[in-house]
């Protein structure tokens, strides 16, 4: 009650809380004052000398707003939104804005409407842009399409913050009649333009954009500023981008800076949190540590307009975060809504979930036997060549099949029977294989090994739910099931993590030159905006072409 | 079309405008950049090297944001919405956020929709705040009540920004139900917290109150800034908080400030101008004119999110101020939505205005006699003793009448015959009278005079239009009829100012000690919420008790 909040804020009734004794970030006129700061129904009172139903006192900690991941796709770390929660609240997240694309690409409004269901389970705060591109380019055989009719639907029938990541920049710019619509239905548009300058970055801008996370240069990124950008920096596993864009931040334009960390595995969630990371990491690089809070807890409110969030005042939502230290290494307590969500490391809430019945099973495929996957060598045919440490690839040509790996892309939702096969330079996986349902941005079935019988055994070992599989000698050594849409685990992430870590030593097995990387690459083989050559279903793309070989 | 502007931003189509050779005033990058911009379809398209069908080399001349008042009481000009915008929009002013505070007194939704309806006949861009105190306080007998319940019920029927300024901080913090309902009627809500400070402004914050236009002090804005309000410094005609509040300015709190007027005279209005003065006055004192134009431009479009306006950037509204020096005195084009509307001073479009019939004639008395008006002097009862060049009154007890004049505050909305009388020191009002229908915040109608004879002449000459009369030895010698509401006029604001400087002359006849303060006196003598002693149509009213004497 508004009369109950007013009350106490006038101190004529004791607050619900009082964190005292700390050194509050005021984001606000950039400063950090000593003081106490109360708490009453979910709302900051302020900051003076109240008196609490329970106080705390915090000994000199630093007391901040709570932090807000700018742009996260949640299914990057593999486990669904209320996990999800459990791993990041720990570490000072309150409220993240989540583009579920790739569960958008898998089950279309079935996945959506299980995301928002799923995150109402935890007391993250999640607000959910609709993915713009579903599927990724007009190549892709996804699960689902979202058209621009299906986009204004969807944008009425759910609440959706606006429209994610265009990454269509070649529609928006030849005016495709059904991106406009999709541009023309929503108020508030994500942006992803990596490498866009000039007149092209102009008329992208004109089609309502307004943000992006794609700067790899602080020119780039003043430029767009410039243009009226608010700038995400990221900081996930596959892009770091701080360390160069804080070079772009200056007292003035700081305000349009905001950090997100896109797609991040969960074992770096785990390890080094998210948006605390970056705090930490800007500090560490001699940047202003009240500019990181800034960035991290307020300007991406203002960027969305979330309303009164984001910083330690009056009326403000209690979202806070008890950091002993100003890089937000040794978090102490987090607090959502004011209540007391996390300490120590350790979420204190627990997940329900919600029903996955919808978006379960997803994989729809018969049975593969050897001859699917089979394809004779051919020194005319183009071999993908890996690049270590990187996403991009390259074509060449070999005189025999000495030292390459035989890879497919499985189109696994409609039973078209597409299988797309190519020779891959690089990995050198000896008596095995390696499959799995995580497959940017379709998320069909790669698959990878050193013959069609033990790759065979691999695809038809990820059954109707999907995951990964890896196996030796046409045996299944290591399995992990990836029950939603095929791309997130309903378990913990630290059971995810475990999980992906031994799917990872048997994956090392196979090929000296694997791990990890082996897994990554996999997963980014079918990424057909990824220069130079992927796998799709139907075949070797040519991306700078943007056509079938 | 957004495909047109799209075209024409890659530079495939030419442009509407290309305004070239410009040193273009950044408020994103805060920084000064030359070069050229243009424009289509009323969208800046952005900077470079664009072609158009109309090309204009402004030859060095700075190229900013058109300017943003963000509170205004366009009543206080004397004119109508749409007479006022071509008095300001040759200054620059592309946008206003309007408080019509004073209309609502008169005549309630009437005057709310004669003000929007007025409004749209002009390309000035007219934001309304719904009035939040009607009457201002409970002890005020105004033309109209807009309770809890209306006011819900208007938010809903118009196109309101949000609630207007909350000037009823008692009723806030007493938690006042109706009150209270109007607060949560809105999500955006005007403050008014004039030296609030400490827990009562927490308490006041937490009402859900997000600006304040009141301050007087910088250590006063620093407070209100990190209690999450953004500050509208005010220069206008009363109030002059310019100098005192830049104070409170670095460049990382600018981000909360922006300019206002509040209440501006018509003939200051034209003489100055409104927000450009305040860039003018910012920068002859010595600060940053990009931060100047951040505040005049760009921080108000974000505090009360209005979308793509306030900067030269890509997709932006094309409101665009072409000015030869950088203090925005020498202002050569006005472009609102690309249209140019001003060049060297003068509005180049024609209004119309709206049908004025539901708020003319609202002067509701029966004719007056002299009787009605006289009281006996009584060396018992207090006078009113006047401040020269302040609002601020004080109570004292006189011997004799002799240098006192007397007042009147008479009832003019429902023939309830409530008359206020009062003697009054400080103006030596010889053989004549000033009467007035305009008197804060009620209107009601106020007159001064050596005696009730003279008085009863000028209150009668009022007629049902209402306006200012000017009466010597019983015979009208200056009058000056404004019909809308008996508050504003419907000629041009030079008209306006015109008829108003005959009125001072006029009046200075009767005081030496009078002149324009005689008049501005008689407009605030009723305001029942400025210390100490005030007359309402109840008689003198103890500001301080808040209670009639």
């Amino acid at each position: 009650m508004l009369k109950d909040i007013i009350q106490s804020a006038l101190g004529n009734v004791k607050a619900d809380l009082v964190l005292k004794n700390g050194k509050i970030i005021d984001v606000l006129n950039h400063r950090i004052v000593e003081g106490n700061v109360a708490v009453k129904d979910g709302v900051i009172l302020g900051t003076g000398d109240y008196e609490g139903e329970r106080e705390i006192d915090v000994k000199g900690a630093y007391i901040a707003p709570g932090f807000v991941d700018s742009h996260v796709h949640i299914e990057s770390a593999m486990v669904t939104p209320s996990q999800y929660a459990k791993a990041v609240m720990p570490k000072g997240v309150t409220t993240v804005i989540a583009d579920p694309h790739e569960i958008a690409n898998v089950k279309g409004e079935d996945g959506l409407a299980f995301m928002i269901e799923d995150s109402k389970s935890s007391p993250l705060e999640v607000h959910f842009m609709l993915p713009s591109c579903v599927p990724a380019t007009p190549f892709d055989h996804a699960g689902c399409v979202i058209d621009g009719e299906m986009t204004e639907e969807l944008l009425k029938k759910y609440d959706f913050l606006g429209l994610g990541e265009m990454m269509n920049y070649p529609g928006v710019t030849a005016c495709v009649p059904d991106v406009h619509k999709k541009l023309e239905s929503a108020e508030y548009i994500d942006g992803h333009a990596p490498m866009i300058r000039g007149m092209g970055l102009n008329a992208y801008a004109c089609g309502g954009i307004k943000n992006d996370h794609e700067c790899s240069t602080a020119d780039e990124a003043l430029e767009k500023i410039s243009k009226g950008f608010d700038i995400f920096v990221r900081e996930g596993t596959g892009a770091k981008n701080l360390e160069e864009l804080m070079k772009a931040v200056n007292p003035y334009n700081m305000r349009h800076f905001a950090f997100c960390t896109d797609d991040k595995h969960p074992a770096e969630v785990i390890r080094e949190g998210t948006i605390s990371h970056c705090i930490d990491k800007a500090v560490k690089l001699g940047y202003d540590p009240i500019d990181a809070y800034t960035m991290a807890c307020y300007n991406s409110c203002v960027s969305y307009n979330l309303g009164r969030k984001g910083a330690i005042a009056s009326g403000f939502d209690a979202d806070i975060v008890v950091t002993r230290d100003i890089n937000a290494t040794q978090i102490e307590q987090v607090y959502k809504k004011g209540v007391l969500v996390a300490e120590k490391g350790k979420a204190l809430f627990e997940v329900k979930g919600a029903d996955t019945s919808k978006v379960e099973n997803t994989v729809n495929i018969d049975e593969i036997k050897a001859e699917d996957l089979y394809m004779p060598f051919d020194k005319n045919k183009m071999v993908i060549s890996l690049n270590e440490g990187s996403l991009i690839t390259d074509g060449v040509y070999c005189e025999s099949e000495e030292g390459l790996s035989l890879c497919a892309n499985i189109e696994r939702y409609h039973k078209t029977g597409n299988i797309g096969r190519c020779y891959v330079k690089g990995l050198d996986i000896a008596n095995g294989a390696i499959a799995q349902t995580i497959g940017h941005d379709s998320h069909n079935i790669s698959v990878i090994g050193s013959d069609s019988e033990n790759m065979a055994a691999a695809v038809n070992a990820l059954g109707k739910q999907g995951g990964i599989v890896v196996v030796s000698d046409k045996k299944v050594i290591a399995k992990m099931e990836l029950a939603v849409g095929g791309i997130m685990s309903e378990k913990s992430v630290e059971e995810v993590v475990s999980e992906h870590e031994k799917i990872v030593e048997a994956a090392k097995t196979l090929s000296p030159s694997g791990s990890n990387e082996t897994l990554m690459i996999l997963g980014f083989i079918s990424l057909l905006v990824i220069p130079h050559f992927k796998l799709g279903d139907k075949g070797v793309f040519d991306v700078d072409k943007f056509e079938y070989v």
